[in-house]
């Protein structure tokens, strides 16, 4: 992950920055999922992890809940990334092809409407090499607070 | 959990048994998470696991991936008990009180309806004192092969 | 349909009852369908529809459009039935068997959950003998105003 | 809709058009709602319909089972438009914005991954002046059989 805190807080991607870096510190599933930040802007945000031994399934494949897991992460970057406190209410994820122990599975989440304290992300899960694993649909909605206590008035 | 390899695979709820526990010995991301099969039988699972402090998001609330993998998981278990290999092709869930650390979360899987190869899954996931948490509902899909190979023959 | 202003709405089930009367009044798009309340009580409603000619699509059977504006009318009914103004904020349907010209289809919609302004709608959609057509999951949103205006100072 | 039938079914797009008015001919639910094929080629769709006073549902609002069946409708054309027997599995819609009688509703549909016989398809529905009314999700499956019987032999 870059170093989010040698960033000002000034430009909308910048702020997406900031408080993904925030978020990051105490998102202690992402953590230990292994996961990476790779990309985050406004509205935006791409994630990837590699499937480990411990993610795999009773078919040997990587366990559903680890891609959903990953997905739902990378939306969540996507819709706290205006430094609003912002949770999910909804996902539904389609599963298209398996994933391996050992690849690295790619997500990348984009916001596609927002309508009051409700918004509608897509995020994408393909492996490394391209292969599309799953589509993710989350909607969002945001509470009070800041991810970045204070950061308005700073 | 029970010991499952006690049970003989020739009723319903037996051959259920038996097929989560030979799914159980290879899920590596069920045992990973602390999950445990509390009930199990022919079209449903119920399955329970406590929010450890590795699975929180940046809000400070256990992670909505957390809460779908205990979700999906049960409907894993659900959705294999006839000892038909069978894998999640979709699944949506529905967000509606957020879990905290500590917490013991309990889902509850039923069988809503089969057609073909497909069927349509309930989930319902509540803290062990009873506040409902989520609704996720699963559509699976039968693939080739069975869970406890040769089985049918035995 | 019963003739809902004999009721009294004093007791929720009579309330449901009045409201779904005065929503039915000006649902234009339901009555033009031919659907039929058959029962309607507080948190859930029954309506029926039969399948005519101009429901049918490309492929000769019901038209999913249709199927799930049943099943959607149900969900309208029951989570309005608190005299509250409700809308539906998203919606998910499963088709599990087609329906045929002639056939009657029965929409049962039941409260799941509610938390706040959201709800959670289950709606069964079967053919009047029985088979299962469809299975839908409405989120519901309460917005300002009510169905009845003025009934609570009544 | 542009007359079909004067086109030659050798190329993708000229395929998915003489499918589509294959299809329009029976399809009374498309006809019966006024819609319209604005576009069409392989694997996606572009309708347009105007919600008319038997379109509004109890909120004096377009009934959402309006919105849906012209996204679904949309999803139908572009997912048969390889002419190989396509129905809808699942669908899923998020509610965003009102839509009032007059308005013209148009719907998108483009196809975003294949995988076996299964699809998913995106729809946006949009008013003609651009505002976002509702995003639609389709998991399609192919059966037997082809729109246009014994074209592939022709």
């Amino acid at each position: 992950m870059a170093d989010y805190n040698e960033l000002t807080p000034t430009e909308p991607d910048a702020l997406a920055a900031a408080t993904a870096a925030a978020m990051w510190a105490r998102d202690q599933t992402a953590q230990a999922l292994g996961m990476r930040i790779e990309d985050i802007g406004a509205g935006r945000a791409k994630l990837s992890m590699t499937v480990r031994s411990d993610m795999v399934n009773g078919h040997h494949m990587c366990h559903g809940g680890m891609i959903f897991t990953l997905a739902d992460t990378a939306f969540a970057y996507a819709c706290n990334s205006y430094n609003l406190n912002t949770v999910a209410a909804a996902a539904q994820i389609d599963f298209l092809a398996p994933a391996q122990e050992g690849e690295v599975l790619v997500a990348e989440a984009t916001e596609r409407a927002t309508a009051g304290r409700s918004g509608v992300y897509d995020v994408t899960v393909h492996t490394r090499d391209g292969r599309l694993v799953a589509l993710f649909r989350g909607k969002s909605a945001r509470i009070s607070g800041e991810v970045i206590a204070g950061l308005k008035e700073a």
